[in-house]
This record gives C-alpha cells, structure tokens and sequence, in this order.
C-alpha cells in the first residue's frame, strides 16, 4: 500500500525548533518517519507517514498534528499544499475585506503572490509600486519631511505608504514594505535586509522592523511572506512575529 | 576532463522548432550533444558539449554559436545564465532610459522581475497594479468611455495604461499589460489567456494582442516575458513577435 504523506507549512520558526519539536514527539514511534524540505526562507516542514494506509496510522497521525498544534500552531499556516497566498486570500475572502500594497522592496512580490490565487480580484484592489523616494511622495502621498526626517526605510515612511494606499483604493486593509534588498545601499544603521513592515486596518496602522539574512531574492520572498502573514495573524487575532 | 556547458536562452519560439534547428546543425558532429531544458515557457534551451574541454571544441562551438545566431538570433536572447530581466536593466541601463510599469493580469510580476537585478532602482522607477477598472481610471487614467467601449482587455485600454503610467512617473518607458489569467473571466471573443500589451516611448505607443495557453500562472509568465522582450526588442530594433 501506497504511504500516506501530508505537507506542514510553517513560517517564522528555524527550522531546527521545528526538526527538535518533531523528533520529540516522534520519540518511540516506528511507523511515522519525517523529513524537514528546505524552503525559500526554511519554512516549510513535510512530515511523512511511512508505515501503512490503515485506520490505525492515521489516527495516530491526527494526534500527532493537534499535538503541533497545540505547541507550534501559530507558525503553522497550512496542513496542506496551500502557500501563504491561498491562506491570507481564503481570511481575505470569508470575511470580505478587501486589500491594496504599496511596495518598494520588494518592487511588486506582494501582488505577484496574491494574484497567483483564482478569484484574487474579489479581494485585491491592487497597488503602488513605489520604488524611489519621488512616487512613495508623489503617488502614495508620502509627506517630504518624514522622508527627509527619517529616510524611506523606516516605521513613519511605511506608516504613511499603508495609510497612503488604502486611502487610494479605498481597501479594508493598506499592506506597505520599505526596505534594503541590496547588495547596495545599506549602511550600518541599516544594514542590507533591514525591511519596515505597515498594515493599516481599521483605525489603526501596525508597523514593525524586520532584517532578513541572504541575497536579494531572500531578502525580498522573507519581507514579502512576513508582510502577507502579519495579514494572517492579525485576522487570526495572533500576535505578530516580534520586530526588532 | 570535465565538459563544457553552455546555456543558450531563447524565447518566442517552440520548443521543437530550435530542437530541429540544433539537430540540423549537429549533423554528424560527434563530440557536441545538447538537451533541450523544459522551461515555464518552453523557450529555454541548454547547448551541452560533451566531448573533451579542447582547443578544437571551443573552436567548433563558437562556430556553432554563430551559425545559431544567423538563425534564430532574434530569438536568442542571452548565452549565458541571465535571464530576460537581467538582459533588458542592461540594455535600460546602457542607454540611460527609464521604466514604470501598469500591470493588470500580471499583478505585479513584471516589476517583481525587473527588481530581481541588482541596480535596479537606476532605471526601475516604479508602478502601478491596477487590478480593477476603478484603479485603471483613478490611478492611470484610463478613460471611462475607452473602458465601457472596447473593455478593459483590449489595445485602447493597454495603450491609455502605458501612457498613463509614463505620465505619472516621468519615466523614458510606459511599459502595460491587461489580461485574463483564468480560470475564470474569459468569454468567446476574449477567451483566458488574451493578453494586450502596451510599449509606450517617444511619441509612440505600440500595442498588440497575445494569447498564452496554460493555467493562470504561465499566463502570468507568458505575458511579462512578452512584456520585457517587446523592450528588449524595441531597444535592439528587432521587430516585436507577432500579435494576434
């Protein structure tokens, strides 16, 4: 008989807290054996059930995923194939909010991702890709004084970028990243990676400040994916992963 | 000796039709094997030689290179692991022009490719996902008797978005493109996959109407690889693919 696999995706944990969480509570169990898949930003854990199809494994297997539940279950965003799109679009969807981005760093990923997922035009409005200092002022309204006071990459700009789209799209929810995707242009009050994060929602605007390690692509995938999750956690009422 | 490896990247052509042409060329040559490697769009192909890393087979692949270059040459476009994004910031770059996007259908992929290059921010200057016809006539500009005319998916639209975004970020290049990606949308006179292009430079607007098979994601890649390789054309003064 064919094993039973199953995928969970984890974000925000190394990937060694994840592989330690496992092992110790597969500990004695001879028939479910587990591999850690590398992903983009080691985020993703597939567990496979090695022993047989039957009634009994499976069970055990349902046990096995309400215990990482109950210790790992806010980084777990899908027990199933689902990227971090279809989770934050499915939130998105059922409880009819809709949401606009305005990038810099990431120079349009966010969009790229949510309009990945069939149907995304029912809750995505669209957004500013505002690279340089000129359209983050001219397009999303960015005031002169909080780029000269503090620099683009920083919690006032991207405050101001979240409010900024919202109010042009007139979306539930405004998403904003500024950020160093690099090689260049960091220094060493803000070295490459350093990524500010601004979701507006409500009467509120949420900002934080992230670095991720790696190259430009993994600087842009981390900020996008930590951007899409403070998605997922706020309308799951989780916190959000700490900032720095 | 270990082999010399070479990658050869076309796009716009099927894969059977470089296929015939590397077997043509091949013909008795007994040293020099190639593969052709799947890409998203069946438009990347990998040259292998297999034979020892001699003088005389340098020689004789060069040769080779050259004849392919007679050939296909306007469909080649780069000879070594860059990708399209990488050859158009180069050809951006070295001519001192600028860029902005207005992306529908793609919903950000094209500035998520062009923001992949290192440098980027040189000649990337922003833009604007207008998923919406709302968006599409707020933030670009777009008129509503052009929408309500031809529809959003048509050359009058894609030519109002180029301009508009051009207008809006000042830059040399109004690069747009609306489509369908499917699953749904599509209708018999504008099936999924219809896709409309606009390269706005100079005093000029070029348009054009695709149609990309597949699921919405090669929809998506299909449309921004034609999107960059209109530039790429455009700046080499090859002609662009022809459109529907």
């Amino acid at each position: 008989m064919a094993p039973i696999q199953k995928t969970l995706n984890f974000f925000g944990l190394e990937s060694d807290v994840i592989f330690k969480t496992f092992k110790d509570l597969l500990t004695g169990e001879k028939y479910i054996g587990f591999d850690i898949v590398q992903g983009n930003l080691e985020s993703l854990v597939k567990v496979r059930i090695t022993g047989p199809d039957d009634v009994d494994r499976i069970a055990l297997f349902e046990m096995l995923e309400e215990k990482i539940r109950q210790s790992l279950g806010q980084y777990l965003f899908s027990s199933n194939e689902q990227g971090m799109e279809d989770i934050v679009g499915s939130l998105l969807f059922k409880r009819k909010i809709t949401i606009s981005v305005a990038e810099s760093c990431t120079g349009g990923l966010i969009g790229n991702m949510l309009t990945d997922v069939p149907g995304s035009s029912r809750y995505f409005l669209g957004g500013v890709i505002a690279y340089g200092n000129q359209a983050k002022h001219d397009l999303l309204g960015v005031s002169s004084r909080t780029l000269e006071a503090f620099g683009a990459v920083s919690d006032p700009v991207v405050k101001e970028m979240a409010e900024g789209v919202r109010d042009i799209f007139k979306s539930g929810i405004g998403l904003a990243i500024t950020g160093i995707a690099g090689p260049d242009g960091g220094s060493r009050e803000k070295p490459v990676g350093t990524v500010h994060i601004g979701l507006s929602i409500g009467d509120d605007t949420y900002c934080g400040k992230y670095r991720f390690k790696g190259n430009r692509e993994r600087v842009k995938q981390g900020s996008a994916m930590m951007a899409l999750d403070w998605v997922r956690r706020y309308l799951n009422e989780d916190p959000f992963l700490p900032s720095l």
